[in-house]
């Protein structure tokens, strides 16, 4: 059995540590906010971030970050992606570089556009394992059967870390693929946002289905500019998540979506979510990444001007349907 | 303007009818049942296949095949999969060999496992072409945004036939590969299928979403084999028709697989469900396919054991989730 340290008590952290608790390991969670340590100590619950669980007792939480880290096995870094480089800078003085590092962030920096896993790879020497696809936290919770990817520069790792997860409802697929993982992760969440802004105009599942089409071949455009493969874009941790995302109300993305198709300004929809939207950073990120390399995305385009120009989303989708008429495969 | 022959007036077809109608054209209906002929044609509508509809007076109804087809510029053929080839012999002593035939049928022949414009073209010298794509007749109708495809192997009747169908609303996009189209619309009403068991038996959106995404794994690897191109598949035609079916309430197959889900016999769904339910016919069409060619299609095969075997869906599902660890890319 492993000890295990959690940074960040968020839903998915927080589902991934009491499938690990259940397997047998010992979980420590570190969060900085006092409610969400306490109410995982005192009431086995989190109900800032996730309702309805009973946290085993082998899952602690703690406020000190050094406590929660001492002498762990492995570490799984669950923070909102434009925070990683910080927190990595944190860990140096803490954990010994041999502990590996699981990301389970979906996003990319935002400052300089790097990958996240380059991001924690660049502040530590640590062994760095991704771990992305469609896994909505509830559900892994529930037990609810799902399917996720591991990858990681040394494939060694991702094994390791593919049977520390493994069970018969939380089944791990290992794929060499890091670059094409961690961008299909991060441009779905745009493509589902732009989806969530369709659903909340009431347009049809017709024009969803085309939408979340048409944003795969973005997703792959840019992803294959950036060196991933066409064959991970339309697996689990690219086109599975963006289903999953675009269809589900646990998505925050799509529920920032539908707000804002339905009149609400950005910072309205953002604070009614009330947690961070990574396709939001991750639109603006992209956008100005495809500008630079010169590649065609056009509702990553159209969402831009939707968020950040003050567009109204009814003239974006309706430029998007009136466009040549033209062949399939543009 | 032109004139069109709908053979069929079932959901779909009265869809595109109402469309073409609202264009300028002239529009003539075929069906065999009086109810729908007299209900088109006294009351403007189309109650029996699809409600709430107002059908334009440019629209008339046919009880009569060859009054219906009188000097027409085109053909679309809206039936099942299974009673093409015997129309197909029908028309041939009745309409001029230059009328150009439009396919709207997903499905391949039950007897031959051949595309249906292949059974057309055997049976007819009309020029075919296919139109294929994520469009609920439902929505179609109500003139929310969508997208589709159309193709053939003379690409000059596949623009004509584009031209012809394009609205603001409803989108039309030309491909070259037929067989991938035809190829990719069948095959999604098997997975469409499976996927709606899925619901049915009360599993997540992870679940769903890694049964899709796997699923549009084996659209691709039998319609690669058959001669389709993977973009195809990835597509309108394919993915996105894929999503529109598994998601939507207007799907009969998605309505059939819940109720198997849910616990009833094949038989018992059918007839609640009432209408041609085509991922039926071929789920048994791909398995013997698929066992023929010799390629892997576990969900395809699931769904077999499930509809034809009496094997219970939760054990089908079940063994799907426990098979032996692998990388993302078998």
């Amino acid at each position: 059995m492993s000890k295990i340290a959690f940074i960040g008590g968020g839903s998915f952290g927080t589902a991934l540590a009491i499938l690990l608790a259940k397997k047998g390991h010992e979980i420590s969670i570190y969060d900085r906010d006092e409610t969400v340590v306490n109410d995982i100590n005192n009431n086995r619950r989190n109900d800032k971030y996730i309702k309805n669980l009973v946290i085993p007792e082998s899952v602690t939480a703690f406020i000190n970050i050094k406590e929660a880290v001492k002498s762990i096995d492995y570490l799984v870094l669950a923070i909102p992606s434009h925070v990683i480089r910080n927190m990595a800078k944190e860990l140096r003085e803490i954990i010994d570089e041999s502990v590996p590092i699981i990301s389970i962030a979906k996003g990319i920096d935002p400052e300089t556009d790097e990958r996240l896993s380059v991001v924690i790879e660049k502040e530590l020497k640590n062994p760095v394992i991704v771990l992305s696809g469609p896994s909505h936290a509830e559900e892994v919770a529930a037990e609810i059967p799902t399917t996720i990817v591991v990858t990681s520069r040394n494939m060694e790792y991702a094994e390791e870390v593919q049977d520390l997860f493994m069970t018969n409802d939380f089944r791990v697929y290992t794929n060499e693929d890091i670059i094409g993982v961690e961008i299909g992760g991060a441009v779905k969440n745009v493509i589902a946002l732009a989806s969530g802004v369709i659903d909340g105009m009431g347009y049809g599942d017709n024009t969803k289905a085309a939408l979340m089409t048409r944003g795969m071949t973005e997703i792959a455009r840019i992803g294959i500019a950036l060196g991933g493969k066409a064959e991970t874009f339309y697996g689990l941790t690219g086109m599975g998540d963006l289903i999953v995302t675009c269809t589900s109300m646990h998505s925050r993305n799509r529920r920032a979506g539908i707000l804002i198709g339905q009149g609400k300004t950005m910072k309205e929809a953002l604070d009614e979510v009330g947690m961070i939207v990574e396709g939001v950073k991750a639109c603006k990120a992209f956008y100005e990444l495809k500008e630079r390399i010169g590649i065609s995305m056009p509702i990553t385009d159209a969402l831009y001007r939707a968020l950040f120009m003050g567009k109204p989303p009814k003239v974006c989708v309706s430029e998007l349907m009136k466009r040549e008429k033209k062949s399939e495969t543009w």
